[in-house]
């Protein structure tokens, strides 16, 4: 067998050139924790920083252990402290895999060290309940360090609700003698780490005592993010990168073939940061944004116009054959005519759930359009069949629409075909469509993805260490030297109505229309619409000069001096 | 206005962090040219490396100029030689963009120094007719090294066939007083560099000599590659890295959500060489290779039921629910009974073109199958709707199939659903679908594809300076440190009868079953079917120790020692 065979033979499993370079990174950490090798264990002292929402005398009563102890308050890293040993901590990935997972986990292992235990959880919540835990060696931590994805772990959607479930976590700890667990995950599940820590707060323990629980904020959505405190979700700035870079190559082909407009919708359940955050990095010509036309109340046909608008006078004004048009995925639901259809559908469908499933199904929108309202049945004819099937699809476990089904950006090409016709039927329009969004969620990650996960999980690991329960580890200050903080949990619930219950959530946070991000946006889409002034970001450099961006909607809204991140 | 206001404006129009460093990065040149700055002006003498085809008999007599000057013998670059001054040389851009593209202008600019003058052609082909020139000048050289896409001059697919194209051609010329055209382009548009250069041989200048026609091997799909001549078509290795490290992406996704099947069509008209090196660089669970199902010739229940089995023994054995299947875009013609179907249909399509477009669309299927062979009528029943729509589809301006709107990867899916049902209905099979394509083909060049194509350039410059016509410019030798080659086109035509007339064809290199990649591939397939041994090759890196990677194919295939690229 030839060298080059053997060579090519030893990069399968994870062990490509890039993946074996990449391993060899060094990661900057905070100045409290000294190194990465050997992470000084730090202290958490009170910040003036008192959080709670309006309804934080409701969850202060069913949260009365967590509440108690943290009061609410927002810590901070303090001084160095003694060694802490003998503790055993569980950590599990919740939700879609995002970049830097694996570093939370290594961070965590390198702040526990030798003298404690950190044990991973396979296949995400539904292992905890299952006690499908193996322990983590430092032959590990060399294996995933700086690699994307979650595989190492795997992970679920699981939500852990009913008795019996907390019951079986309990079983889980008992068995596995754990002193704490590290849920890593988006808003549900660190909504979950609040109420788990709750529930595992005293009498688990031989000695009457408890398990911690401390959460990680992971999202490529970007819709877990507190001004202040919580700069971002990981993931975020890997998976917008990589559409960005797409975005940006697509662009450079529109401008190269002279042919095309390519409509590319881009992942994100709800929230339009990923979409903000890709249009700053690439300056396509139109970019939906959902919050934005919520707020404006606009129609689907004020949409198309606009859109339509733009596809014309690029071609009157510049002779330009081609653009870009970024569309959230969740937008449909934005759309507030759209927004009322669904819901007088979601309503309409259950009623007539046996009468809708014997039917035909070429019979059942002319039957389910009979039983809407005439604005909303009016509005369901005018939409093309491929559309009226997906709206009429089966819905989640939720009784929700799956949003992801909804082939918008073909809807969009369609209506904006028409529409073209009628104002100026001359104009070409010969159009592409894309989606993005599984191709993002695990890549390698981003160096600053990478560098604040490590610190992520460094932070939990001392949040640990001293006992805490009920916390998210945060690393603010992301351009200036960046700052460990311990954010209590239960300080960001609100109370919410579901299926007739009292349900504990995180809001989602939303794109503000009034926010740095979307005023710069505001302020620079008309002269993008009106020319080519596109930027290709590139792929994602680990070393060299262009490794060290950080999220432009990000620094915008941090109002930071500087694209490039800080940590150390 | 902020400062991060002021520097975020200043990244657009190709000013991105990334696209400022990337123009700054240096660009190894082959020792015969000695440096990238001040390149070595070199002669060419014979190689003992003759070429011909089958049909070189009917070439000679049709191209007997260049021919004759050629003797169709390959060039090497020899030694170094006086300044040549006032040549003018028009460069243009052919067919769809690839990485690399303004580095061969950059390296055709630098090699003319200041004592020549460089044009662009703008948008391709057709702006040669169109007389559409302007002079490139250092600065832009400046902006465009290193960057990704045609966008500096545009590119089209018009071919110059007809009489009155040639003497738009000899018109553009005389009006620009041009002494050479570069024509970077694929095999079609290289088979049109040799039919210029013959007609534009002698008789074009007021002193009645010619214009010199240089042609440069670009397409990301890798059909144009002769061993031993031309390890590979530039932007071939970009376009590759880029889908790859998608597909990485996603297989990382797959292990870490551990739901998915993964079908991704990857771009490519006819031969499988995208497919097999992003199957190499990523080693996913099922590949599928044209040329091998032509070559077997496998019906499209015998894939399908591949497929099911290697789902099948994967759950069964290993309990997993996941995988990737790459499906190469043109894989439909290369199963010899849909190519029969194909071929059938595209006679009845023909014959009966009138008949067909009076019917309503519901009626059409039935009425084409009517006029089919037995057969070729139960295969097109066999198959989903939403296929055989796009069989019927208008063909393209040559009367075929639009290979691109078949979604061969749906097919797939549900025809391995079915059979799965046939053969264990308990496996678990939930899917998502991929296309690759116009991602990958304007990305910014990794460093193989710049400092390929930069010396490409310098030696299509060297030869225009050296007075030579009707060549194509290659560097061999990419792991050894690069040898400049000039491969005499007229030795690569073959006859080929086309809508009833002769014309000349270079051959497009197909996956050839038996060479050292193919080989190696079909080696470790079974082991990347049996279980999870993917690896990520992670975004290309332009600096750092994962820079310097060439395409995993190519290196096989030329029997290198090592996967990194070594020019000068």
């Amino acid at each position: 067998m030839s060298t080059l065979n053997e060579q090519l033979i030893s990069t399968e499993a994870h062990r490509s050139i890039f993946e074996n370079e990449v391993r060899k990174l060094p990661l900057p950490v905070c100045k409290a924790f000294g190194s990465a090798e050997k992470p000084t264990l730090v202290s958490f002292v009170n910040t003036d920083k008192v959080l709670g929402t309006k309804d934080a005398a409701t969850v202060a009563a069913a949260f009365p252990n967590t509440v108690k102890a943290s009061a609410n308050t927002v810590l901070k890293a303090g001084a160095a402290t003694a060694a802490v040993t003998g503790k055993r901590v569980a950590v599990l990935f919740s939700g879609g895999p995002a970049a830097g997972g694996h570093n939370v986990l290594c961070g965590i292992k390198r702040m526990l060290g030798a003298g404690n235990t950190v044990f991973g959880v396979r296949g995400g919540p539904k292992g905890l309940l299952e006690g499908k835990l193996f322990e983590v060696t430092e032959a590990d931590v060399q294996k995933i360090l700086n690699t994307g994805g979650f595989d190492f772990l795997g992970s679920d959607r699981t939500k852990i609700k009913t008795p019996e479930q907390f019951e079986q976590v309990k079983k889980t700890c008992i068995d596995h003698k754990l002193d704490a667990i590290v849920i890593v995950g988006g808003d549900d599940s660190n909504t979950n780490a609040a109420i788990l820590a709750e529930y595992l707060y005293t009498g688990i323990k031989a000695d009457g005592s408890g398990v911690q629980v401390i959460g990680a904020p992971k999202t490529i959505d970007g819709d877990l993010q507190i001004r202040g405190l919580l700069p971002i979700s990981f993931g975020f700035d890997t998976a917008t990168r990589i559409y960005a870079e797409m975005v940006g190559n697509i662009l450079q082909d529109t401008a190269s073939s002279l042919k095309y407009w390519h409509f590319i919708k881009l992942m994100g359940r709800s929230a339009s940061h990923v979409t903000i955050e890709v249009a700053l990095q690439t300056k396509p010509a139109f970019t939906l944004i959902s919050e934005e036309i919520a707020e404006k109340k606009l129609s689907l046909a004020a949409i198309v116009d606009q859109i339509a608008k733009t596809v014309i006078a690029r071609y009157r004004n510049k002779s330009l054959k081609h653009g870009v048009v970024l569309v959230p995925e969740g937008v449909i639901e934005f759309i507030p005519e759209m927004n009322a259809l669904i819901a007088e559908l979601n309503d309409a469908l259950a009623h007539h759930a046996d009468a809708f499933a014997k039917l035909p199904e070429a019979d059942r929108a002319a039957f389910i359009q009979s039983k809407l309202s005439a604005d909303n049945a009016r509005l369901l004819a005018s939409l093309p069949g491929y559309v009226v099937k997906m709206l009429l699809a089966e819905r989640d476990s939720h009784g929700n629409l799956q949003v992801s089904l909804i082939p918008t950006e073909l809807l969009l090409i369609d209506m904006t075909r028409a529409r073209i016709k009628e104002l100026d039927a001359e104009v070409p329009f010969n159009t592409q469509n894309h989606f993005l969004g599984y191709e993002g969620r695990c890549g390698a990650p981003t160096l600053f993805d990478a560098a604040y996960t490590f610190n992520l999980g460094l932070t939990a690991g001392a949040l640990i260490l001293a006992g805490k329960t009920g916390y998210m580890a945060s690393i603010n200050g992301l351009t200036t030297g960046g700052e460990p903080l311990a954010i209590p949990l239960p300080g960001l619930l609100n109370v919410e109505r579901r299926h007739g219950k009292d349900e504990y959530v995180i809001e989602k946070a939303l794109v503000k229309t009034d926010s740095p991000a979307m005023q710069y946006f505001i302020s620079r889409r008309d002269v993008w619409a009106a020319d080519d002034l596109f930027a290709s970001p590139g792929p994602r450099q680990l070393w060299g000069p262009a490794a060290r961006q950080i999220p432009i909607s990000v620094a915008l809204n941090d109002a930071a001096a500087t694209l490039e991140f800080k940590i150390g």
